[in-house]
Parts: structure tokens; sequence; C-alpha cells
């Protein structure tokens, strides 16, 4: 590959902004302006749910943004905080503070940081093949499971009290010892504006239309919802003074842009290091699941293509930079993509203008959300999240596939009851084990000739012509070491069951490959079948197989023959076996 | 099922006890008696390999033979203690003594509870499958590995110092601090032990055939070796007084029966037993696979067959027997039983009768015991693990899969560097992340029509007939998880890359089963190439995958048709668009 192909190939930045002009800045500036309103609000959200500081929210969406804008592949999506990502931050970040030694957000930047270099390292090795462990069951699961715990951890702002917990049940055990403390004015701001946000959500666009807006306009309007709630309970807690009366507000939030920074607190803690491993792993795993998946859905609309290995870097430079400038772990998110997208943006420039808007709100705005009100931010969450709970999978899932029910059902509940890390973990691995259990019983037929042709079938399906001492088989599988014994036993049961036979054929027309232990469960089959006086042939064998075979011992000390068709074996063995006249 | 058939299936005694009669007898008295004498030393040697007092190798070679006699379903495999399982007890037992709290022998008795437990209820749950996951490539690196391992381990006894250390690099570091100790009676008596059973094992039977003994006769001296080097230690170290002289001897051998006991010195120790559980569960695993493969092999020659989850039940009742009697982990060992079968064994009540042997050498015998040097004891143990050290497997598996030699390599590393436990779950999970690895990239043909048919081949290996507006696709395997994610990435690129075509037609005749989340990638595909203009078509559908997709609402939204076969989608899909005239 020549250096220029290379260097495209690493910095797409390359390949589009040579050819950048006039049209695009327009389409990328509006772009820009409709997701930096957008992103206002849901930045101190998340920060919020992270339970970082509120600029943290603010800082974690610019650099993330400039180094997609750079290295990411994709045109519309935009990086930053995003929903259970935040949620897991939290969790993880809980464990190592409780542990002491080590300041909260200094925390999350480590995170962000060990986050960033696992998913540049994966990417360098390829390894975005590893997000498809993550099945659909498991990541609904998933989902929807962290969208009501999401909900759940928000109930201490908008209730106004110290509420405890990282899963379902510590918070509902922890609900009713603080149900005594409730802060009632921060309770019905916090429900006006969660009633304000979902009547808006439901019923601002065919409003808006209905007053004669045009439909950007009306879905403008709309996604402004949450900006309009953000002024409106900002004056009410100013006019009003809330602060001084116990509702919890955002506060001082520090004016002016992030510097280079590093989790001092940390140290070369190599304990502290091992802790968010696993939590790092799994947070770029969810991550890169979430940002492939609405990058390639833009990408597909507009004919254009996503290269999971380039995204897996541009996100491991993002998280690099939101962990060295003050920020917490971010990813592609799925809702400042699609508003990205429907503004119209065209390249990556409009994540480099967002950034540059946010810059702004962070120079001069802050001042501003000073009076904020916490529960407004919590109604925000509990809004956006709603949309994560898709309840409905579960009847789709029970009705099309019962193993996939269990790895759903596993997954929500987990996460649920035994928090995001357990429920991820425990979901993969079923999903994984409940794959091989299904491919370590594959189906056997047993084959006998359909009369007057050389065609052969499964004798419970079909009137076929079996001879007593030939067994015909077919394995409708590939032979690997989940089934490979699978087959030793079903042989045995075989020969045991027909005393008579003394052939064995194994149509191998569905067999892909054979690896060492199937290779080993042969030898071992045709050893015992040898022991007892019955032959073992093959037929059918596919070419690749064939040549994989003749490397290996199998052929050489094989008691019976290889042959190309199933009917010639029964024609050659049943000659050979007649008595002689 | 009936009682008595449910109580046969059980009790496999009821089957074959009311058959018994005095040609059995015979037959069973004669095998009894020569693994009774072959199990005596090697009982005392695998209670020296784990680490436990002599006695006990005694007592677990007795209540596991009689329970095995009762509940197992081979009749000829014996249980007791094995080579590999005395390592793994070894390395666990270890662990939880230096934390203290428990003695040695308590922490043995225990580890063989729970793995009785495990078995027995893996064996209820019918878990049998789970041996699978242990891999050929695996089970050949871990047991190599081990007999290494098991060897590096006797060096203590036979250089009569204490070399401490649970993996080879322990024991290398140890090595050079003890050299200064040596006692050399002790190595002499070891490496002249060693050196009579490395002749013997190789030259016995030839010598005592030509001295005019018949096979059987011959087979039996070569077998008596250990016992006749047994005798002729004993005599050297009483006679010379060794054990007086600084050589480490056996010494006292309680006599008698062993009793019911319970580990005491455990106490309701919650931590302790999770400490054990996957020790426990790793012993059960590799205690199960290697008993039944012996028993399916011993089975297979007399066209008998064993049953696994039988096999589980009974095995765990063994574990349980071991545990309760004073005895450590047991399995069905490969030699023990071997021997059983070619001294003609008949039923399970050779077993009965070897514990009967056992129990009269627990009785009178262990006088005799007290000058065995310990030296002989390490000898006859370093013989019988070079059988399991096969290190030809390597090229061979180098040769047939690189894959595979991946998984043996690293386990055969990792088991001899970091322990026995670190190298088996290792190795399991890299086979099978190496297995969904290949599995998630599978063969995807672009196909045409051959000139004159009614086939489609992949237009890379034939010369076929292809309309710019059609893309023809075939899978070359089920769709599930771990490659649904590729075929999207697939026909991303496909659709990119050829801006005329309208229809993509997937041809499904290799596709044996779509889950959950290839259901949903298909969704995705069609919702993204709806938005490209382009429609998805299914051909070649086979019945069952076809009743699955009708119970999801993939057919109600799909953009285009399932087809019969991939011929008749072609034809009406051209017809439909060609020009009007």
């Amino acid at each position: 590959m020549s250096i220029s192909a290379l260097a495209s190939q690493w910095l797409p930045v390359l390949r589009w902004g040579p050819k950048y002009n006039r049209e695009f800045l327009a389409a990328d500036g509006v772009a820009a302006a409709v997701v930096t309103l957008m992103l206002i609000p849901q930045s101190l959200a998340y920060a919020l749910l992270a339970g970082v500081p509120p600029q943290a929210g603010l800082y974690a969406s610019m650099a993330p943004l400039v180094l997609y804008a750079l290295f990411g592949s994709s045109s519309t999506l935009a990086v930053g905080p995003a929903a259970v990502t935040s949620l897991m931050t939290a969790a993880s970040v809980n464990v190592v503070v409780a542990q002491g030694s080590v300041s909260y957000t200094d925390a999350a930047m480590l995170l962000a940081l060990i986050s960033g270099v696992v998913m540049v390292l994966m990417g360098a090795a390829r390894l975005g093949f590893l997000a498809n462990f993550l099945s659909h069951p498991v990541i609904s699961g998933f989902v929807s499971a962290s969208g009501l715990l999401i909900a759940a951890s928000q109930l201490k702002h908008l209730l106004g009290v110290p509420l405890k917990g990282d899963t379902l049940w510590q918070l509902a055990l922890n609900l009713p010892l603080q149900l005594g403390a409730v802060h009632y004015p921060t309770l019905i701001m916090g429900l006006a504006v969660l009633a304000f946000l979902i009547l808006a959500r439901k019923r601002a666009k065919p409003l808006l239309k209905r007053m004669g807006a045009s439909a950007f306009a009306a879905d403008l309007g709309a996604k402004a919802a949450p900006v309009l709630a953000l002024l409106i309970s900002i004056g009410l807690a100013y006019g009003l003074d809330l602060a001084s009366k116990g509702m919890k507000v955002v506060g001082h939030v520090p004016q002016g842009l992030p510097g280079l920074t590093w989790p001092s607190s940390t140290g070369a803690n190599l304990q502290l290091l091992q802790t968010l491993l696993v939590p790092a792993l799994l947070i770029s795993l969810v991550g890169f699941v979430e940002s492939v998946s609405v990058g390639q859905s833009l990408a597909a609309k507009r004919r254009e293509r996503i290269d999971p290995d380039a995204e897996l870097r541009a996100l491991g430079l993002s998280n690099l930079g939101a962990g060295l400038t003050g920020g917490f772990p971010v990813t592609g998110g799925f809702s400042r993509s699609v508003v990205n997208f429907d503004a119209g943006a065209r390249t990556p420039a409009a994540g480099l203008f967002t950034a540059a808007g946010l810059a702004l709100a962070a120079l001069f705005l802050t001042p501003l959300l000073y009076h904020l009100p916490q529960a407004t931010l919590a109604a925000t969450i509990m809004v956006a999240v709603l949309s994560l709970v898709d309840l409905g999978c579960f009847g789709h899932t029970w009705r099309y596939a019962r193993s996939d029910f269990v790895a759903l059902l596993l997954t929500f509940t987990l996460t649920l009851l035994a928090g995001v890390e357990v429920g991820l973990i425990v979901g993969v691995t079923t999903s994984v084990l409940l794959l091989l259990y299904r491919s370590s019983r594959p189906h056997i037929a047993t084959v006998g000739q359909v009369p007057g042709t050389e065609h052969y079938r499964n004798v419970l399906r079909h009137r076929v012509i079996t001879q007593p001492q030939i067994l015909g088989l077919r394995v409708d599988e590939s032979l690997y070491f989940a089934n490979a014994r699978y087959l030793e036993d079903h042989i045995a049961a075989q020969v045991a069951q027909h005393p008579a036979v003394r052939h064995i054929v194994l149509q191998c027309s569905a067999v892909n490959d054979i690896d060492g232990s199937a290779l080993e469960s042969l030898q071992t089959i045709d050893q015992r079948l040898k022991d007892a006086g019955v032959k073992l042939h093959l037929s059918e064998v596919k070419g690749p197989v064939m040549d994989r075979l003749q490397r290996s011992d199998l052929l050489k000390h094989l008691s019976g023959q290889v042959f190309l068709t199933q009917h010639q074996a029964v024609q050659t063995l049943t000659l050979a076996s007649a008595p002689r006249a």
C-alpha cells in the first residue's frame, strides 16, 4: 500500500478535507448549530448520570468530537457521553472510589484512558469481530435493563434524597429509608419537567405543524423542547431562589476550555488499573457496538460504508482525548448522530463546528447554568432512556427462538439485579454456551436408497431401501470438538442396536470442516468399530476437507474406503459381501 | 417409565446382579486378584503425589470401587486415584492450606466431596455434554504438560530434598537452592528402581516369553514388576536400616478399614468452599473425560454401551464415598481399567472383589509398608506418567490445523508454567474463541447462472451469466449472532461496489438455522437496502427455517419476495425490470 493510501486510511480527513467547499460548509454549519443546542443539556445530564461534575460532560463532548472528525470513517456519527456507557462508568467508578485512594473524577478519566487504549489496540489487532459476541438478545436485554436502571438511578435527583445503589435491588431496599426526606419542591419541579418533555415528545411536532410550521421547523422545534425546559426551570429556580430553599442545582461550573490534565491522584496504582480493566473492556465493547450500529445505519442511507477497525481506532482516540481533558468514557451516541444526520450534516466537519459551539458555551454560558435544578436534568435523562426500554422484545424472542429467550431473560434480570457488568458477562457466556450446546447435537440421519434412483435420503422421512449389513449415516453439520463425541456416542449406539451391521458409510456432503478433535474422534470410532468387526467408510467428502484429511494419518489406517458417492459405496459393499455362487 | 426400569437405569446392578453365575465369579475373581496386586503400589504412589498420607490412597480405592460397582454403567471401569486428578488435587489443596485454618487431609476430602456433589448434580441435569468443551488439542496439551509436571514434582522424593512449587517454573527456580542437600542413598535407590521399571516395561514381556511363559503369564509377569520393585526395595531398606540413615520411608500406616469421617477442621467455611469450587469443577470435568474415554473404548470392544449421565452420577457417588472415608478425588483410571479388562473381568463384581482385596491389604499388609522408600513410589509414578507425555501431537496438529495448534501450545505452556487450572481454563476459552472466530467469517459466494442450466454457481470458480441489476449471494453457513454482522458488512460492501444493483437474492440452500440475532440483522439489512433503493429477496429457504421465519415479522415487511429456487428469482426479477416495449 502506498504511503498516501495508508495515510488516508488512518486519517480519513485527508480524503474529504481537500474537497471541502462552501456548500458543505453551509450544510455542516446548520447541523452543528442544531446538535450544539441539543448537546448542552444532554452533556450536563449524562455527567450527572456518570456522577462527574457538569463541566466534565461538556469537556467529554469537545476533544472527542474533534478527534473523531479527523480519524473516524463515518461522515455523520457524533461522539460524546451516552446513556448506557455513562451508567457503566458510574457503576465501575463507584467500586474503585469506595476502595479509597482515588478521586471520583480521576477514576472516570482513567477509565476513559484505559478504554481508549483498549479500543486502539483492538483496532490495531483487527479485533472488531469481538463485538459479534454480543448477540442481539443479549444487547436488547442489556439495553432495556440499563434503561430501567438509569431511570431508577435518577429517582434520587427527582426526590432530592441521597438514594444509594448500583442495582435495582439496592435502590429498592434503600428507597423506603429515604422517603421521609423527600424535598417536595424538587419533586414538583422534576415531575413538571418530566410531564412537559413527554408531552413535547408526543405532541409538539403535530402541534407545530398545525400552527403552520414546515416539517423541518416542526422537527427542530420538538427537539428544542429540552432546551426550553432548561431555560424555564433555570428562570424559575433563579426567580424563586429555590437553591437557598434546599433544591439541588448544578451550581458553579468553571468558565473556560478544558486543559490537558492527567488523573494525578491515581499514581502508578497497578491494583487500580487491574480493577478498571474489565469494566473498561466492557464499556469499550458496548460503546463500539452502539457506535457501529448507528454509524452503519446512517452510512447505508447514503450508500456509504464505515470501516469497523477504523472506527475502533477513532473511538479509542476519542476516549483518550476525553480522558486527557477531564472527561469520561464516550461513544458514538444514537440520538445525537441521528439529529446530526437529519439536520443535514455532510462531512465530519460538522463535528468540528459542534465542538466549537460547545466551546463557546463553556466559555460564555456556564454562569447561566448555576441555577439549573438537577431535577430538570434527571427528568431529561429519564425521558431519553425510556426509548431504550423495549419490553416487546420478550414476546418476539419467545415466539422466535427459546434459546435466545433464555439469554435475553438472563441478561435482563441480572443487569437489573446484579449490575451491568455481571449482566453483560453472564449474558455473553450464556449465548456462547447455548450456541455450543445446540451445535453439539447435530442432526444425524440414517439414510437409504430412494428406489429407482441413486439418491440416498433419511429413512424416517422417505420410503427407502436399506441393507442389514450396511449402515449409511449423514451428519448435517461440520464436525468439531463440541459435537465429535456426540458422533462417537451415536455410532456406538447404532452399532449396539444393529448387530448385523458390518459396514458404516458416513456421508459427508454437509460437512464443511473437520477439526483436530473430530479427526481424533473419527480415528477412535474407526478403532472401536474395528474391534467390533465393523468397517468405517466415508463418502462424498468435500474437496477442502479431503485435502486436510490427506495431511493426517486417518486415511492410512482407515479400515474401510473413501467413496465418491454414497451410491457407489453401497453398490461396492453389497457386491463384496454377497455370498459367492 | 416403569419403576423397575427407572431403578435399573439408576442402579445397573439390578440388571446384571440377578444373572450372576459361577462362570462370572471365576473370571471376576482372577481379574480382581491381578488388579489388587497392581493397585497397592499405585494407590500409595498417587497418595504421595496428591500429598496425602499413604493410607488415604488405599481408602480412596475401596468405597469408590464399591459404589461404582453398584451405580456405574461400564462393566470393566476401575475407579480410584489417578495421576492427573491427584496432581490437580495437590495444586488446589496447597493453595487453601497455605491460607491456613484447614488441615491438608481435610481439604483433600472436602475437594472430593464438592467434586462428588458437582458430578451428581451435573448428571441429574444431564450436563455430560459439557465435557465436549474440552477439545482434543486442549486435552492432549493438558495431559502431556501434566505428565511432565508430575515427573518434575516427584524429583523431590528422588533427591530426598524438600523441593517446593506447583509449576515447572517454581520447581526450576527452587531446584538449585536444594541441590546441596541431596540425599545420595535415596537418589541411588530411586534411580535403580526407575531403571528397573523402564527395563521391565520394555523387555520383561519378550524375556518371559523366551523363557517359555504363556502370553498371559508373560503379560502378568511384566505387570507385576512394580510389586517386585516394591518388595525388593522394602527388603533393602529394612535390611540396611536405611530409614535411620536419613532415607524417607512411608512409615507407619494405620492398620484397618476406613471409617465414616467428615473433614471436621473445615467447619462451615463458605470462603473455603468458594475457593475449592472451581478446582473441584475442573477436577470433575477432567476426571469425567478420562473416565468416559476409557469406559467407551472398553465397552465398544464388547459392543456394549455406557451412559454418560449415569457415569456422572456413579463417579459423583464414588467421589462422595472417597470424601467420606478419608480419601481424595477419584476417577475411572486408564491403566487399572485396561488391566481389569485384559485380565478378563466380566461384571462390575470384579470391582467389589478388588475392594475386598484392598481391604485385606489394609487390614494385614500395612506393617510391611513401613520400610517402603518414598523414592521407590516416586520412581513408580515417573514411569507411569511418561506414557502420558506425547510430544508427537505437536507435529500432527501443526500439519493438520493451525488453530488447533494454537490451543494445544497455549494449554501445554500455561499448564507447565502457570499451573493446571490456568492452563485448562485458558485452553478451553481459546478453543471456543477460535471456533467462534472461524464461524464468524462464513464463506459467501456471489453466484451466477451456469449457461444452459438452472444451476447457480460461484462467479469466481465458474463461467456464469450475471445481470447488472441482480446480485445473487450464497452463504455457506447457518446464520447466527457471531456471523450476522459479517453478513451486514458484506452486503453493505457489495451494494457500495455495485451501484447498478436493484435486487439482492440471498440463496439460503446452506443455511440450517437463523437465530434471533441473524433475524435482526436480516431486518436491518432489508431496511438499509430499502433506504438505498434495493430490494432483498430470499431463495431456497429450507423448510424448518421457513417455519421459523413465518413466526417473525421479517416476511411481512420484506421489501422483496421469497422464491422457491434461485433460478425462479432471477427469471422473475429480470422480466419485471425489463424496459417495457
